[in-house]
């Protein structure tokens, strides 16, 4: 599993430097399910790229990604999943706060995960039997401390409607900031700067920090509760176990 | 009065550099009018510091400043305009996402403003009669393009009430983002990776950036539309001239 970690931060920071290096590239933006879910052509390519190293080398794993549609369910066999630019808003209009993102399962069993802020050139990495790293500094796990003392991050729409009660729980934190990168928050997260994180995300979105945030004494969970499902999106919380009950009772049950 | 912005950019990278010096330093934090509104005795230090370093060497100016009471107006001689610490709340929640300020007026004219995005070591500064730069690199003025290609940034509670119609502007933009700094918004403006900032803010919050964006196509009204009064705290928005009555059709008067 060392050599596959190895691997792994390889074809990760290799993604990155691609994307830096070819930053003043003119953008093909494609909009997916709407005006603001966009992809581009960089999107696209570094994902193909993380493909064709990954199976080269790996020929039987399967593959679950953002793009194409590559969706090898994540409970059977060795899994990777690839979220090529994360962020990709923030990507085509600043160029920075974008991530990419990889995780790797065994039998449904995460076994490492990495989080590449790609213009910070910092690279989070590690999770299952490995201690979670942020480039050469080994990350510390969570230590209580009081809701108020703390910063959440959040979906911007569950902000704007309160929904799942947001606002409410914001009030009771020291302010709430909005990334727009999934990424960038969860890193904020396993830096020990932000508590905790709140919006609609897919697999993609949380596998890497689900499992390097359990090796730091926090855990990724939808906002009922529940274990994430692994194939759908779904609103999902990343949260410290020691806080979940007391950020659970400002939560509300569903949307409003 | 090139000197005197020279002078401005070394005492504001050494205000920097006291900073990360003593980012581990035990924080004796207090609140100022309620709960979320924090201050250090390192926003206290890094004023003094500023405040010695002008006076020693301008004797006859004056300070309007964030701490302390420091009030000489705006409109009248020449006077400094401090913010030691802008984003006091990400300084002691994640030591990162904050900025020291620093405008100079003569007779109410603004002459020159710099903004010190601490840990990512980007200093702005310029404006007046100068080229605005963020570090080495001379900035490009505002280029026009479409609403829905650009972020904005805002405050939260704005977002949270609708206040002034954000929540209507914010969905003909590409996306919202909440930093927690000004300095750190304005800063992305500057950039050009975000279209816009609203917020409530005192003069020292925005000074350095009205100076500087108003070279590079920006300008910054309250958001009634008129001029702000360098006196008190305001709603406050940075918008690209050439956005301004497109921005307007979508904000409301008053605050909802």
């Amino acid at each position: 599993m060392k050599n596959k970690l190895e691997f792994a931060k390889q074809i990760v920071l290799e993604a990155g430097e691609y994307i830096r290096q070819h930053l003043d590239d003119s953008l093909k933006i494609m909009r997916k399910t709407g005006p603001t879910d966009l992809v581009t052509q960089m999107d696209q390519q570094v994902q193909k790229d993380l493909v064709e190293k990954i199976t080269r080398r790996y020929p039987t794993d399967q593959i679950f990604a953002e793009e194409d549609g590559l969706r090898s369910p994540i409970s059977e066999g060795s899994v990777w999943v690839i979220d090529p630019i994360d962020g990709t808003n923030n990507f085509v209009a600043q160029k920075e706060d974008f991530a990419v993102m990889v995780a790797y399962f065994e039998e449904g069993q995460g076994q490492f995960g990495l989080i590449y802020d790609v213009m910070r050139d910092q690279l989070f990495y590690g999770g299952g039997e490995f201690p979670v790293y942020r480039n050469e500094v080994e990350l510390t796990p969570f230590v209580d401390r009081p809701l108020d003392t703390l910063l959440m991050t959040s979906n911007v729409g569950m902000l704007e409607k309160n929904e799942w009660g947001m606002v409410d729980l914001g009030m009771k934190c020291l302010g709430i900031r909005v990334y727009g990168s999934a990424g960038i928050s969860f890193s904020k997260i396993l830096s020990g700067g932000i508590l905790a994180y709140f919006s609609y995300l897919w697999p993609w979105d949380y596998a890497a920090a689900a499992i390097m945030g359990e090796r730091l004494g926090y855990t990724v969970l939808n906002l009922n509760g529940d274990q994430p499902n692994y194939q759908t999106i779904e609103p999902i919380m990343m949260v410290p176990k020691a806080k979940l009950s007391e950020i659970q009772t400002y939560l509300k049950k569903g949307r409003n």
